[in-house]
């Protein structure tokens, strides 16, 4: 058996349910993978080591009863933006200090119902806005580990726990689990609850979450999947048994973008993508070039105004009368919102509507699109979070995407590729990122180099 | 056989196809009978009568050459807003004297494919929006036609055309129907196309017709139903069969709903739904009482922020150019619209996606929905087109609606029953309808007493 904190979600539930392993040990193995690590990586902003291992000493006590859920008895992280009842939600912000849900976040209660263990709660950026966390890169501690969702990002690459959710309203799932290593997915937007989730925008946030395995981000996937009454913006579209389609992947089409993605991209990062393809069409992929509509150029500055205006929508009565309490990127953007003429927000959604339309047809030529999942690695900046313009059009147009880990760079961050699908083709994006993900076999730790017992 | 000018568009295109009609002897029946009525009814704003005639000729050459479309040889009007190939296209409006625009509306290019002949261009109030229009109602011509489709609407009820193009933002299509007795009917939002129709607002804009039939209603569908690549807000949902469904309509399920609908009515058009309610259940529909969501509260005003940002989107270099080529009403909602701030707009536009979410799960509860289609029937006020508070909500979550007539108030203006369904059941909604049609077996001829060949 490998470490412990070494487990995925899927292996560690197999063993948990065939008594091969109890949750207590598993627990109390990333908890002293925390101890160790956490003061350096600063990857939490809540933990409660004793009621994670009660909860565990629980599940385990439950195995005797009989069926249990598909994530019974695994640890999961939670960026701070997750209600949790009884448990601070804080969104990283003055704003919210102090404050204790008294429900679940949709997505956490159905989590809980399928056995998962809370393990604590990550840290973001401000309210997942673009100010940088404390959270350190675990690759090199002078290169940003990419936000908003940065803590879930850095604990599932330090190996604290297996998978941890995120939300993405640019690019704050995949752009740091590709700086930290990992893989990150969002779902089509609509395809999970954003319910009792703090938002930024609400045309825009995605649920997402960090594992480092496709299958990992399959389970979790199955697990939450589906409308919710609480939720309008959750589609009754049927949910498939995406587990299943993973265990037969057919070689597939993948349609490269050169245009915006590939263009922009740096030197590196091309040569990455290049070999990438090269090792697909090698195991069997059929890799063809597909057009990308010029709608993709007014797409990005788009969604920054429909982001700064639903942001300011929410925050409008706290901000006015604490402006102070909020850092200075997030409120040059509230300012910026507020300020704005609904014509100009409005012509942004009615582009990002044709946009969206264009960019599905564009989805469906092909199984899954692919793209260098950032401009670059990881940056020596500590000043801001990164670049967001390869996330951003796919969060705006509400495709799903992954990303999987791809290589090392030269500075010794990690590089990643992005893969997209049409809406609700799940199941196919990630049958053919599983696909990809054995057919590159790139596997990625970081160098932080901590006895697990320290 | 009936007056050439009472034959449906399915009767007509059924005789045509049969060589029992020829399209030169109906469009010249209805051109007759536009010569006798339209110097007091004002329902059109551009007639070719040579034009219709030669195309006519044309048709019943065509007959002779095979198969035909379901529309052949059937003249229709169009409402001045579709754009129409080599035919001036104004809106009714001063800023769009003398345009000629070189390609057809997507709904426009499918009716002629199917063989239709465009009679020529009904009346419209100024860009479809609030100021009343010059078109007499032909029950009374002290009593508003209501808008903004108003040409169409009297002329279907003027037996000047079997039907007639319209569109509804607010209550654009099923009101003037209902004021005027005849049908009126819109689909869901996104299941015709407004590609080439001159916009109001592009989140609630819905192509819609007059029809003096439930069959006709259901066969305009036939032929617009679909996606278009051209407008990015057309669902791929996929196009059933909706005339079959009609051949074999089931007992109806009806949820009556007396919140808000019921409620603001006046006494004589509650009466007249009692009647219609007991008329249905006697004839074996079942009726039940169906609760509506809060979320209905605040529908209407949400819409009425909506409308005015959207047209504002639009027109705004013109009326900054122009402003007093604009009439009253509609400039003072231009005025609001450019003035309200983009924070004010996103929240109408999220509370609507909560009551488009809540309203789809009450239609789903049963076959249809009931309400009556107007709080009144047209009133003696031509300073306004009528109250549009009944249509507004079903356009703002974009239920599919009917309007079907359903009596003659005390002061001889035609009262209606508005039919509502769950998003993309036209098939269920216009099945219940025709059978709702054949319960109450209600026909109704205004007393414009021209003669055919006046």
């Amino acid at each position: 058996m490998p470490e412990l904190h070494e487990l995925s979600a899927a292996e560690a539930a197999r063993l948990i349910r065939g008594r091969e392993l109890s949750p207590v040990d598993l627990v109390e193995s990333l908890l002293h993978r925390i101890d160790a690590l956490e003061p350096r990586l600063k990857a939490w902003v809540y933990l409660d080591g004793d009621a994670a291992l009660a909860d565990a000493a629980q599940k385990a006590a439950q195995l005797d009863g009989g069926a249990v859920g598909p994530l019974h008895g695994v640890p999961l992280g939670l960026k701070d933006i997750y209600y949790t009842a009884g448990i601070p939600t804080t969104a990283c912000s003055k704003v919210y200090a102090g404050f204790v849900p008294d429900y679940d976040a949709t997505t956490v209660a159905l989590l809980k119902r399928a056995g998962a263990i809370v393990l604590g709660k990550t840290v973001t950026t401000e309210f997942a806005c673009l100010d940088p966390s404390p959270t350190v890169n675990p690759w090199n501690p002078a290169h940003t580990p990419g936000g908003s969702s940065s803590g879930s990002a850095v604990a599932v690459a330090a190996r604290m726990c297996p998978a941890a959710l995120g939300s993405q309203t640019v690019g704050s799932v995949l752009r740091p689990a590709s700086y930290n290593g990992v893989v990150g997915f969002k779902p089509t937007y609509g395809r999970v609850s954003c319910h009792g989730v703090i938002p930024v925008s609400w045309n825009l946030d995605t649920i997402g979450w960090m594992a480092r395995t496709v299958e990992d981000a399959a389970l979790l996937l199955q697990v939450m999947a589906g409308p919710d009454p609480q939720d309008p913006g959750t589609s009754r579209q049927p949910v498939p048994d995406y587990l299943a389609t993973l265990q037969s992947p057919e070689l597939p089409r993948v349609g490269f973008l050169r245009r915006f993605f590939y263009e922009q991209a740096d030197a590196e990062t091309r040569r990455n993508v290049d070999d990438v393809l090269e090792r697909l069409s090698r195991a069997g992929a059929r890799v063809e070039e597909v057009t990308l509509p010029d709608s993709i150029d007014s797409a990005f500055e788009d969604q920054r105004v429909i982001m700064a205006v639903e942001a300011a929508s929410f925050h409008q009565a706290t901000f006015e009368r604490q402006p102070e309490d909020y850092q200075p990127l997030l409120r040059e953007m509230l300012r910026r919102g507020l300020g704005t003429g609904a014509v100009s927000y409005s012509r942004a959604l009615e582009r990002r509507r044709r946009f969206t339309a264009e960019m599905e047809q564009v989805a469906e030529k092909t199984d899954i699109l692919l793209t260098p999942s950032t401009p670059t690695p990881a940056l020596p900046d500590l000043t801001n979070t990164g670049n967001t313009i390869f996330q951003g059009p796919w969060t705006s147009c509400g495709l799903p995407a992954i990303t999987i880990p791809s290589g090392l760079a030269a500075s010794g961050l990690p590089l990643g590729i992005q893969l997209v699908a049409a809406p609700f083709r799940e199941a196919r994006l990630l049958a053919a990122a599983r696909w990809c993900e054995a057919a590159l076999d790139v596997h990625l730790f970081p160098p932080v180099d901590a006895p697990v017992d320290a």
